[in-house]
This record gives C-alpha cells, structure tokens and sequence, in this order.
C-alpha cells in the first residue's frame, strides 16, 4: 500500500518536545498545520558532481550557498535573482532561489524553471536555456545528454538539447492509453514512466492501456452544476491495463517496444539499464505475484535476451528495487530481495550467477548510497541497530567488511559523496526535530553542522512521548507508542485516542521527532487524552514474515495484536478503560472500524477516514498481493469484509471520506452506509468533497476540528 | 414546487388521536412507518358511470364490491379470483382483486393487468383483452375509444384495440428528445404528457427536445463499481428545454405538430380538447411567467386559430388548470384563475367571451367535481368555510346559487355521481381517521357509510393536537399548529421540535387526521418535546397576495412569520426556550438552514434535509416563478443565499440528502459543506446514497431514528 502509505506519511506533519512546562500554552487546533511549528528544513541540499562540496539554498535570503565538506567553510555561490539578467525574456525573477538543481559536473548545474530546463557554468557565471516543454508539460525527466522528456496530457515528448521544437515520441495517447506515466498505480517501486539509458541516448518509457479498466465515476464540486470525473479504477478480481515498454532512440527517433510476451495483466517492474545502455532489465512479476523472472531485453531489437533468475513465494514476491552495476565493473550489479526473510544485497554477474549473498541478518537493507570513487566501497541505510532506527553502513565488497557510519540514535537519511569520504547526515529523534551534518568517514567525525534546528514547539506544552515493546501472541515484539496527557496528574483516569494504521508498507512508531507522533495526537494529549498507538504484524520494517502474515486475510492478524495494546491500557492505572475511542484512516479506517464492530466492549466509539470496507472494491495491484483475487479467496474476502458486518455496529462510528478520493473509493463508505441504513444501524459520516484520500492544506485542521470535537462529544464524557 | 410539496406529502405519513391515556404505549420508532398506524383506506372506490352505484375493492377479500347510493344495499360484483379461468395463458392471476377499475359504461368496466389492458362485461360475465403493451412500457392512457396508449424509453407508441402489434407513433426518441411524457418538471398542473380527445380518436401529446439541458452527474451505487447515472436538469436561468405539442390521428395514423410559435423556452400547459374534439386549447405561458394566453389551435391542421384572451401580472401567473366544456353546450367552457386574487371560476364562451364570473370570495374553489346529468348545476370544492377545511358545494349556472352540500368539519374529498344527485364524500378531520358515505344531495342526507376506519392509534399515547392562530407583522392570520408532550406536567418546561416546511404550494395543518401531523411529530411529543408548526405567507390555500409575497424574496417573509412562533412559545410557560430545535425538508431544509444561520439566539440547533441553500442550483420553471432569472435578481437571490452565509452558522446543524435527490441536487448541501469547510465551521452531515429526494418506504425509520438521535443527542439536554 505505497500509495496509502504515502499519503497517510503526508498527513502526519511533523513536530514537539517531552518536557512539560506550567508556563507553556496549548496549540489552538487551527495552528496544528502551521508550518511554524515543524522542524525548519534545508531545500535542495546536495552534493556538488565530482566534488566535496555541498550545495542548498539559504532558506532566509534565497541564495544557493556552497559549503566544504573538509572543513566547513561556507560560501555564496549564487545570489538570489542574481541570474536574472540572463533570463530570456518573459521568464519569471529566479529571486526565491535556484531549487532542486541537479550538478552535471563540478561546475555545471542544471534546474528547471517556468517550463524550461537551464544550464548555468559556475565559472563562466554564464546561464543558458537548454530546453523547454508547454505550459500543460509534466513528468519531466532529464537525461544526461541534457534531453528532456515530459508528458503532455497522455503522450510523451522529447525536447533535445537547443531544439527549437519539442518531439512527440507518441501521438495516440488519450485516457484508454497513456504513454510516459508512471504504472501499476505506483505499486513495485514504480514512481515514474521514463527511463533515460547512461548515456541519455536512449529513452525507455511505459505504455499503458487501459481501455479495459472500468471507470469509477467520481465527481468534481468545482463547477455549478458539478461534472463527472471519472477516474480508471482496476478493482481487485476485474480487468487489469495491459503494460508495454518501448525504447525511443534519439539518434534515429524511432520507437522499438520490447517484446515482453506473457500475459497483458503481468506487472513489469524495476526497469534498469545496463551499464552499456544495450540492454534493459525488467522485473516480470505475474498477475497472482507470486513468481518473478528478472528477464534482459535488447533495447535495439526489443529481443528478449535472457531470464537472469525467477524469485518465487507462497504468499508473495514484491520487486521494488531495480539493478545497480557496479561502477568499476559493468558486468556485476547488485540486486535487492526479501528472498531469506529480510531486504538484503545480493551480489550477481550480469548473467545471472549469483556472487555472493552482500548482506545478512534479522534486519533489513532501507537502500543503497552508492559506492566510493573506486567502486570497492558500498554504502547503505539499515535497520540493524533497532526497527525504530536508521543508520548508515559502508560494506566493503572485496572483504566483506562491515562499518556503522551513523552514530547518534535516531533515523539518519544520508547522502553520500561522490568521493566516497563523506555523508550529509540528516537525522532526527523523538528529541531531535532536525540535524543535517557533513560527516568524513575516515575521520569518523563531523566536519560541520549544516543546521540544528531549533525545537519548534519551545513555547507549548508538549506530553511525553514513550515507546513501549508489547509481545503478540507468537511472541512477537510489537512496537508502541504512548503519549500521557500533558498535566499529567497521579491518580487521575484519562480517556484514551487508540490512533491506528496497520496496514503494510508503514510503520507509526520511529525514532524520529516526537516518535512519529502527528500534532493531533499532541493536541489530543493536551486535551487529557492518552493517545496509543501500537505498529502490528504486518507493518513496515521488521520483515517479510512480520509482514507478509497478512496474506489472504488482512485484518485478521492485524486486530489481534492491537488488542495486545488495549491489554496493557488496561492494566495502566492512569487509563480509563471505559473511554477508549479508536481513530484511523485508510487502512487505519478499515482497522478502526473493524475493531469497533467486533470489539463493542473495548471501544466506546471511532472515527475511521478514507476506509477499505470491502477489499473486493480495492485495487488489484495492493489487493491482490494481499489478498489474492476475489474467486481465489472467496472466505479471506469475507472475513474482514466490513460492509457485510455493518450491522454488527454497537458503538458511536464517525465516518470520513474526500469524495474526489481516488485511492479508497467512496463506494466503500457509501457502501457500508447503506447497509446500516438498511438494518437501521445509526452511523455518522462527513464528507471533504474536495479532497481526495487526504484532507490537505490548511482544511486539515477543520478535520481536526471534527474529530476533536467527536471524542469530546462521545468518548470523553463520563 | 408541485414536486416538492408531492415529496413532502408522501413524506407525512398518516395516524392520530387527541386523547391521552395513562395506561397507553409510546410507539417503538421503527413502527413509525408501519401501515398498521394509518387509518384503513378503500381502494379502488369509484362511480359506476350513468348509475348511482359505486364498486370498490374489498380489503379482506379482494372482491370487487357493488353498493347502491340510494339504499346502501351491497353486493359481489366480481369474487377475487372469478376471472382467472378467462385469462390468456401466462397472465398472473387476478386473486388479489381487480384493481383500479375504470366503468366505460354501466356494464362495461375496463381495467390494466400484466402489461395488459382488459375489459369485462357484468353482465354477460365475459372478460376479453384489448390491447397490450411490453414489459417496460409506461405512462398509460387509455382512450375512450379503448386504444392503449404508453412511453417505451422515450417514445410514444399505441396499442389500438384488439391489434396484434402497438403503432411506434415515434421512433427517434432519446435522451435528448422525449415523447408522450410529462415536461416542464411538473409544473402548471403537468402530471402527464398525453391527453386522448374526446372521441378517443386523436392524441395530443408532449415532444420536449432537451439537448441543450445540462446533465447534472448523479451516481448510482447499486452496482460495483458505482456507475454515473446523469439526470437532465435545467437551472434557473440556464438553457431550458424546447417543449411542443404534436396530435396523431389514429385514422391516418400521421402525427401534425400544433404551430405553437413563441421563443422556444415558454410554457406549454394545461392541454384541453374542445367537445367537438376539433381544437386543442394550450395556456402558453412565457418564461417570465408574467403573461400567459390561451391559444387554440387546429387538431387537424396544427393551425393556430384564436388567442382567446390573456392574464397578466406583475408577479407571476399560474396555470394549473384546463378548459371544462359545459356538458350541456360544447360552447362555453369554464376557466379558474387566481386573477382576482383567489383561485375562481370563470365561465367563458369558446370565443373568448366572459360570460360571468360564477364564484367569488375571500376564499379559494380547490377543484371542480363535475356537473349533474343536466349540465345546469356545477360542483366544486372550496376553502370557503375555513382555510384549514374542505367542503363541496352546488352552483346552479343560471341562477348562482350556491349550495354547502357536506356539513361534518374537516377535509372532504369528493366524488360526485353520473347523475349528479350523489357524492361519495371521504372525509378525515384531527378525531376522523377516515369516514366514507354515500351522501344523497337532493335529501341531504347520508345514505350509507362504506367505511369509519377505526383509529389506528387506539393502543397508543397520542398527544393532544392543537390549532392556535398568529398574526403576522401585516395582521395577516397565521395557523399554527402545536403538539404537547404526551404527560404533561403543570409547570414543568419542555424542549420544541420548531418544525418548518414554509414554501409555496403547501400547507402543514390542515383539518384532517392528525392535524396533517405525521407519526414523527407524535413520537417526538411521546419523547417529550413541544411540536410546533406555523404555515407562514407564501404557503398554500389562501390566496395570490398571501402566496406570492414571497415574489423575488424566498425565504424572507417567511423567516418573520416563523419568528411569531417563536415569540408565542417563548410566552408558554411549558416551553424551555433554551432548547428549541429547527427540523425541516426540503424548501423546509432552506428554512430550517436560513433560521439557524440568522438567529442563532433562538435556535439551539437544526435538522435540514434536502435543502435548497442556493436558489442558482434549483430548477427553472419553479424557481423563475419565484425569484425571476439571477441575472434579473442578483440582490433577492444573494439575500438568502445560505452557501454563501454558511460562515455565519454558529450551532449545531446536521444536514441530509438522498444521494439520488434530483429535485434539489445534492450539490446544494455538497456546496453548504464545502464553505463550512474552508470557514473552518463544523456541520455536520448524513446521506442517504439510495435515496432521492426523501427517504421512503422502511427506510425512513432510519431517518426518524437519526434525527430523534440527534435532538436528544443536541437539543434536548439542559
């Protein structure tokens, strides 16, 4: 569930601390979107190609400043709007900064602006346009022959380098086929649909069609009268789009499609090129996801060439991670697979022999840095210190050796150097809102602080953040958070916010600031609640047995460990067993429902957003992972199937759905409403017509507003 | 807004009685909607043309009964089931009665059954079939002459008698061009749209040409996934169909359309046959609905011939009813209209000539019931003794004089017998269930009693019913109608359910059963609520000043006039005027929105279900009426428009809409959320996704559940 998940990390906006203050305020719940109130963040920090050096924008004044790496030393490189005398005309100040610039080289830079793609020389100081796309342009993607490709509504385009017109690679592309875009509803890793070879010669790009996906129909509120929206939706069990792959040539301008036979539902993942820019890997992956061929294609021809290895699984197979050639050695690539029970790099030649395993152990690779300038060294991020954390490791792949390069206890999102000798080290802790350093592997030690930031929530009163571990019943250790109630008194029994997700592919609970609390949670807790929040099997980071013991019955799992976290609740003597309300969205919202209808003794009431009550009505590509096809599994789809069990429903349940949400229909919702209508089963619903599967922006805290006002109306009370 | 007072009424479900018991029960709320609480209805009751017998179909056994007028004598015309071995094969028996009999003659009686049409001799005891009709056909109409008219999608067919194939009358219908069906929304009295002539000869019947109405996108959740279910709905001043009127002649089975010229946005209605069935009379009203003409036209050519005259006025002119030719001379005719500020009877000449105005008064005629054998005297029905009963009355044509023919108070329907010496008088009052009798005029004096439905609600706690009258700012007499809970207590004080409908074409209390109170009201005041309803100015049943001063202003007398209840029941010492809770439906819904947004002093909160909060989104032909195009009123439609005044609301508001609502669409409430939404306002919200415009059959105790909920839940609590 990359896509919930996804969505669901976006809502949880960041901030807070865990000393408690008299003299310190609550939030108002209007502020709890501010961005006043999340850790100050660096944009656009990166490594300068070939160098040593940094490069970010000052968020104060705009400029894009250099820093060394060695030492510390910090320099202007570009002076806000300083560039724009050389704009041609027409185009807009560059005054707010120069972002996301990509480096070429150690003095060319390249960044994207008002539709064009610039090339600005550090030394020459000279800025030039090196192509542009219409208005209406998206998914660009930039070779390393400075080509750009975009998408203009379903087709795709190349604008090369000083082209005075951009090309149209394909022309039929409309809402039934799409070209360029990414697939398989962002399912295996995929976030994009163009693939430039090494040398940006060559062009790879999906093509979808999906004429045979049925259309849900979706309406939009923003005209009088409201229009028919209709989104493609491939629901679990029905027709799926059909993806092909073709090689688009900037030398002849032709398209060659691989010749990816099998059948047109089967997934293809992970595109990757060879270091030659001859070939093209894919990661076939069949409909039922149970087996994978790692197979090589000729981009010349669109031949296949060869299956590398299959990967096979029981439950399932889940490619997410393309190939990586070594840079000293074409012939070898690293490979990334759950296949002994963990994410783990597997060493392979490129004909498909396997090296050596890179990679051991009960924890798992989160990705790969990159290599030293020699191409002996690896480097990676792991959760090997705890699943709560994330640190940075070099592996030498000659000896096998092994360093932790991260120090502080947190989770450390690392940037390697092109050298190999240093990391932008950006971490934070439940008590550390953000740290960005420039650390030197050799010395193992910090060169210079590029920002520590200040504890936005200074002047509030911020409950404690407590991590617990639980045991399920196998013995499992099972993840928890709990925040106690700001003016926190002994003796006093609080109600509780049971906040839950549950679902795969995410993990609430991090050493990161407030342990991954969201600011609803520390208003909720200055409200006089006890917010709880355990991470069940079948969540992120501990696994593939952890997670995978979902397969065909989500949910089942799931509400037996969460009821290990209302066992210790119960055993607190600060927590009123009476006034637990559960909260969740997605696939939190089919968890809280869920619970609420099975467990009425337990919750006193819920508020479930955005809800998968029936996963026959969820995608195929999540769906079916999880859950196999409906005739497949005619009693897993049954067990958990929420709208079946409406009238089952005891408790207060406050529904919530964005009627523009395109990832857990309204049909899911609308669906579990009827039935309670029809067994005359009271519920309460808000819609966001607006939103999608996420209330956004600053409408987030009218949502806030309703769930706050929801507890304290039918949780709270005694 | 015919359409939603119809809604509304089907909405008020019958039963009541004004003596309060200790010993008798409260209902359960799901029996609200059980037809055991509704008095005992007769079905099928109905004259035996050119006799002075009724026949009606018996409740318990299905027969079809005869009973004589004059001596009340009965006896089994037909045994449920006597027909069965006359039927063609495959037909479904007839055991559960015949229903809906219409008497051709005095032996011959002809009735519809399992698509198709039957008629039975008495007196030879012979059934035989006429004509017949497919399976989804619809809109029947059956022709003197015993030709079978019906729609088939949208278009208009014939079955003549005893053909072996129906005649296509036209072949290019769809859903931008409909045949044979009711238009302009059911406005100005349409329930139809073909109109037989006199001779069963020739077919009026409607073309409404609709492609340039726009579609508004309902969606339709009765499959997987939902599927848009559009419904063409014409805004207030957007582009309105193109309405026509064609006659087909079954002679030469060729259809001629009537040269109806005008701008193609005007109103055909109230079609009418001469007696000579020669000509067609249509009162063409234009958009404005400030003039209307009544136009005669050539059947056989389509000529236009004569305006026969005009009726203008400045604020809008209605009509709602066609041309009655006098039995006795095919010359003169009888007209109703509202000119001289009451709805009246107008005799005319064919030429257009007034002959006289026949009746007069403060005080409105309701319908006409027909003539006697003779053609000199005419019967009607009136608000002449109270504005809250319904009497019939006799009118001798040439000497005017006028006689009361029913004396019981209450509401009488009438039908009045071939030879006009006869009435079958239904009647109800607040203690009448239901009464029956045959009534002899020339003996005033009833001869029989059919049916005094027992009351239904004997076993139950019925609260008393009281009628009280107001005066509004003008002096104007308002009728309230007010509930007290069942135990009441001297001095105690008790929350209000403000109950308001408000909107034209509508009145809430009225003397028949109950008071027009429905079970929910009885079921409130059991729960312990006052329940009060006012009628204010701009509803039905009194007059064009008092009805059309809402003219370019909805929303605005009326929200004073509600304002006078209020001031009364803070002046009752049993009321807590702390706790008084606004419901209403539809134009109801509007009400209850605009009173709880301006005078949030006064209500604690509010239940509005399909409301109207912005009269841009509701229909033209109703809304024009009312409050001219926007672009002709920007200050009366911006004065109560509650989307835009949805920032002001300050208390509890739930609002509901039936998911398949196209009579007020459910952008209306989508749109009133939305502006709460971005004004950080809370409201709350329940739809019912199956349900249009109301919520019918067993599924509105869900309804009466949510909203009971709710004032306990809002209102009722100190």
């Amino acid at each position: 569930m990359k896509k919930l998940y996804f969505l669901f990390c976006l809502s949880v906006v960041l901030a807070c601390v865990s000393v408690a203050s008299a003299q310190k305020k609550n939030f108002a719940i209007e502020e709890l979107v501010s961005p006043r109130l999340r850790p100050t963040a660096i944009w656009d920090l990166t490594w300068r190609a070939k160098t040593d050096f940094v490069t970010y924008t000052d968020n104060a004044t705009g400029n894009l400043m250099l820093r060394n790496a060695q030492n510390g030393q910090e320099s202007i490189l570009i002076k806000s709007g300083e560039l724009d005398n050389q704009l041609p005309q027409g185009v807009s100040s560059l005054s707010k900064g120069v972002y996301f610039v990509q480096w070429q080289n150690d003095q060319s830079l390249v960044f994207s602006h008002d539709n064009r793609l610039f090339e600005y020389n550090t030394n020459a100081k000279k800025l030039k346009q090196i192509a542009f796309s219409p208005e209406n342009a998206a998914n660009h993607d930039q070779s390393s022959a400075q080509h750009w490709a975009f998408t203009v509504d379903e087709n795709l385009w190349v604008c090369p380098q000083n082209a005075t017109e951009p090309i149209a690679i394909t022309q039929d592309g409309n809402r039934d086929l799409v070209y360029g875009q990414s697939v398989h509803r962002n399912e295996f890793g995929i976030v994009k649909g163009t693939f430039w070879s090494p040398d940006g010669q060559k062009l790879a790009f999906y093509r979808m069609d999906q004429k045979m996906v049925t259309d849900y129909p979706l309406t939009s509120y923003s005209t009088v009268p409201a229009q028919n929206a209709p989104t493609k939706y491939p629901m679990a069990g029905q027709a799926s789009h059909h993806v092909t792959v073709g090689v688009w040539n900037t030398a002849n301008k032709q398209t060659v499609y691989l010749k990816t036979e099998g059948p047109s539902d089967q997934y293809l993942t992970n595109i990757s090129w060879s270091a030659d820019n001859k070939s093209v890997f894919i990661a076939v992956l069949n409909r039922d996801q149970n087996a994978m061929q790692l197979n090589q294609y000729d981009a010349a021809t669109g031949n296949f060439i060869k299956t590398l290895f299959e990967e096979k699984n029981e439950r399932y197979v889940e490619p997410e991670h393309g190939l990586l050639f070594l840079p000293n050695n074409p012939n070898q690539f690293i490979w990334q697979s759950e296949r002994d029970g963990f994410n783990h790099l597997y060493l392979y030649q490129i004909d498909g022999t396997l090296v050596k395993q890179l990679t051991k152990g009960a924890w798992l690779v989160n990705e790969i840095l990159g290599f030293d300038v020699k191409g002996e060294e690896l480097f990676y991020t792991s959760s090997q210190v705890s699943p709560l954390e994330k640190h940075a490791y070099s592996l030498n792949l000659k000896t096998n050796k092994t360093t932790q390069l991260t120090a502080e206890s947190g989770t450390h999102d690392v940037q390697l150097s092109h050298s190999g000798k240093y990391l932008i080290d950006n971490y934070s802790s439940r008590q550390k809102p953000r740290c960005i350093q420039l650390v030197d592997i050799v010395k193992k030690k910090t060169t210079t602080t590029v920002l520590d930031a200040p504890n936005p929530l200074e002047a509030y009163d911020v409950p404690s953040i407590e991590f617990l571990k639980l045991k399920a019943e196998d013995n499992t250790d099972l993840y928890c958070r709990m925040l106690k109630p700001t003016n926190f008194e002994q003796g006093k029994k609080y109600p509780v916010m049971f906040y839950v997700y549950g679902g795969p592919h995410a993990q609430m609970n991090t050493e990161t600031w407030l342990g991954g609390a969201d600011m609803f949670m520390l208003y909720m807790a200055q409200q006089g609640y006890v917010v709880f929040t355990l991470d069940n099997r079948g969540s992120a980071n501990r696994g593939f047995d952890f997670e995978s013991i979902i397969h065909r019955q989500l949910g089942e799992v799931e509400k037996k460990d969460q009821l290990k976290g209302i066992d210790f609740l119960k055993q607190q003597t600060f927590v009123d067993a009476s006034r637990i309300g559960v909260f969740g969205w997605s696939f939190g919202g089919f968890m809280t429902t869920n619970l609420l209808l099975n467990y009425p003794d337990v919750f006193k009431a819920g508020v479930a957003g955005g809800s998968v009550m029936d996963w026959s009505m969820y995608e195929i590509m999540y769906g079916e992972r999880y859950m196999d096809r409906p005739e497949q599994n005619p009693a897993g789809y049954a067990q958990n199937n929420l709208v079946k069990a409406a009238s089952k429903l005891k408790k207060r349940l406050l529904l919530i759905h964005g009627l523009q949400d395109d990832v857990v229909l309204p049909q899911h919702t609308d669906a579990f409403i009827n039935e309670c209508i029809k067994n005359g089963v009271l519920v309460d619903f808000f819609p966001y017509p607006n939103h999608a599967h996420n209330v956004r922006g600053a409408e987030r805290a009218h949502l806030w507003k309703k769930i706050f006002r929801f507890f304290e109306d039918f949780v709270k009370p005694l």
